[in-house]
């Protein structure tokens, strides 16, 4: 079997173009397109950030029938802080994207990321979306061309896919997303609202009131537990379209959990990788909260762990410096007592119940110079469980972010 | 008149000496005595943090009676997670100044800062306090040896005096303190409870609840409202000893505005000098919130602000990139409509009422490479405000915070 991507559920076809709107001549504006009118239903998450750009607005009005024919992108700029004439130009992106896909342009997702507060230019988002819709396909080179003009500060493309087989059926869930600067993703259905950037395609059979209720868990189990700066940005969406087209149906309670299980799988993928491409990292961690109190208490100490800048640098010099961990643990308000606790690091105990362990420092440290490390602290008080991922803290974020000229 | 310091408030001495707990040969034990027990209140404010070290667990009772005769402190070792062994030594430092001083033990406050996990070196500590309290004074070159006895990675000393009329007569207060890393205070007086340390001297004649109920405004403006890395210590203290050797009486209401004005003017000029002493600081920032919704959104803003890794980097990189700032505001909970906001760099607006406002990007690139920067939001939306301190994020914090090692 070929090796699955986003366009791998029938019923897809995407495309990319350069309009010039970033500097680096790489595609900056994308389309998705769903070709499968009469069954598609879709679902969407957005920032929970009181300052959300145009194309949240736009999308949070779109998404509301849970129909979508097609989801237009850029990147380069956010279309954020720009006022009326940013909603403007939000929705003339969905009005020319209809044109060449002939849907409704309600029936259109626009997205955004790049820079904020700067008014786009309309003049090459249009000719890029003529360009990529010309481009239309469904091979995974037309995959990648999608996936390429979301990206920003990213250093490589993020996408992963499942199958589930629901009944005799087998339906295929696919996605990619973009995230590496700016990620403390904080998404919600409904009327809330990364730049984190997620688009998803399956060809299952689900109404869009099922698809809806879907995504939500399996954004909170994956985009909403990863933090790379803990800044929730303007433009954060994590949209799935389903086009119908494959044999698979999310009828019953059964196939709902079979299929959730899979979405939360590709998602989850999703989330490590901006993680692991989390601006400056040269590592991922994996902050696992097992027994804590309650559930946000779990989530609360995964949180302030995963945010703490001290914490962040010492994972980065591999150094078992355990004591901001505990410390981290204990600072953020949630009920947590050091006297119940034990950490690892790497599997290896540092602290436990209140005091030091005895440890070799330098098999520690040999230990976290691994691309993925495992940070895992046992509250000991009651049956709560969070895992959240980030990564190290390194110079080259400062560089990364301190040279990122407006 | 002569520079005022730490002694200049009669009825104190102090010494400081090196005991071989740091690795730089710097004072490194200090002992801070109040000659005037007749008269003498203390009050004190310790970290909430719920990992709290062995010291605060002792000094918040040794403060439970508002009388204080001693401070004795060290650096290099937190004494933080050391379980019963380290509550077992914080007393052991007590009774080894008591009996130096001639006091009850119960009227010593110790403090310890340094790394977190380690048990203390009580043979080094012991000769450190002997030594130190042979060593005791009460000139400039006094006050100097027991601030250096403070400090971690602070590349300098931070102090502060003022002097308040109060009636014919006038009382000192003077302060010291240290904090460069892991500074996000949240102290509290009372049951609850930085590395940052803070100790204040006045002769004031002022009551033990008189006392209590001023340094909590005090610090609440001061201490609580500096950040440089959001992690709230182990081990942050604030503690203030009044002699009564001089005449002043704080015994009156009109009195006591006085009192806490300066009180206040002493803490805020410190906390000024932990910011711009933060690991790897090269400027400190102002956030200045105003007309917010509420002194709670006033206060969840600025700290978004002061705390996000992409505002410090642009204020690092001199870059205008102010709608890190504005999505900051956005995204932590507080009440905030950027349609009714107005943001000013350096005082210059640049984004004014949901939009970009129209400015001279290398003109404020320039303005933004002061030693204080002034980021100024202007909610428009109520009449709260709140001040918050800190410095922007350069490549020097992650060496100091990757190669710190256990």
């Amino acid at each position: 079997m070929a090796e699955l991507h986003l366009l791998s559920p029938r019923g897809f076809r995407a495309g990319g173009a350069y309009a010039g709107i970033k500097s680096r001549p790489t595609n900056d504006v994308g389309l998705l397109v769903c070709d499968d009118p009469a069954g598609a239903t879709a679902a969407a998450a957005f920032t929970t950030n009181r300052v959300f750009a145009a194309p949240v607005a736009v999308g949070r009005k779109h998404i509301a029938g849970g129909r979508l024919r097609a989801i237009v992108v850029n990147s380069g700029n956010a279309n954020a802080c720009t006022g009326k004439r940013g909603l403007a130009d939000a929705m003339a992106m969905c009005k020319l994207a209809a044109a060449q896909v002939r849907c409704k342009p309600g029936h259109v997702l626009p997205s955004s990321t790049g820079i904020i507060g700067h008014v786009m230019p309309m003049d090459k988002v249009g000719r890029g979306i003529v360009e990529a819709s010309q481009a239309l396909g469904a091979s995974p080179d037309h995959a990648l061309a999608f996936a390429d003009a979301i990206l920003t500060t990213d250093t490589r493309r993020k996408s992963a896919a499942a199958t589930v087989k629901i009944g005799r059926a087998t339906a295929v869930i696919a996605g990619i997303c973009k995230g590496a600067g700016m990620i403390g993703p904080r998404l919600a259905l409904g009327e809330k609202h990364a730049t984190m950037l997620a688009y998803l395609t399956t060809d299952a059979q689900v109404s869009a009131p099922a698809l809806r209720k879907l995504l939500a868990p399996a954004v909170n189990r994956s985009f909403n537990a990863v933090t790379i700066d803990d800044h929730t940005s303007t433009n954060d969406t994590a949209a799935i379209l389903a086009s119908g087209a494959g044999d698979a149906k999310v009828n019953s309670m059964p196939a709902a959990k079979k299929f959730l299980a899979a979405l939360t799988d590709v998602c989850q993928s999703l989330a490590r990788q901006i993680a692991a491409d989390g601006e400056g990292a040269t590592k991922v961690v994996r902050i696992e909260v097992t027994r804590a109190a309650g559930d946000r208490d779990a989530q609360l100490i995964a949180r302030a762990i995963a945010n703490s800048p001290l914490v962040k640098c010492a994972l980065h010099g591999n150094d078992p410096n355990w004591g901001r961990i505990v410390s981290a643990a204990g600072m953020c308000g949630a009920r947590f007592d050091p006297d119940r606790a034990t950490l690892k690091l790497q599997a290896v105990p540092v602290f436990t119940r209140g005091r030091p362990a005895a440890f070799e420092p330098a098999a520690v440290s040999a230990a976290l110079a691994a691309a993925e490390v495992v940070v895992a602290l046992d509250c000991g008080q009651g049956k709560s469980s969070a895992t959240v991922w980030t990564c190290d803290l390194s110079k080259d974020y400062v560089t990364i972010n301190a040279d990122y000229h407006t």
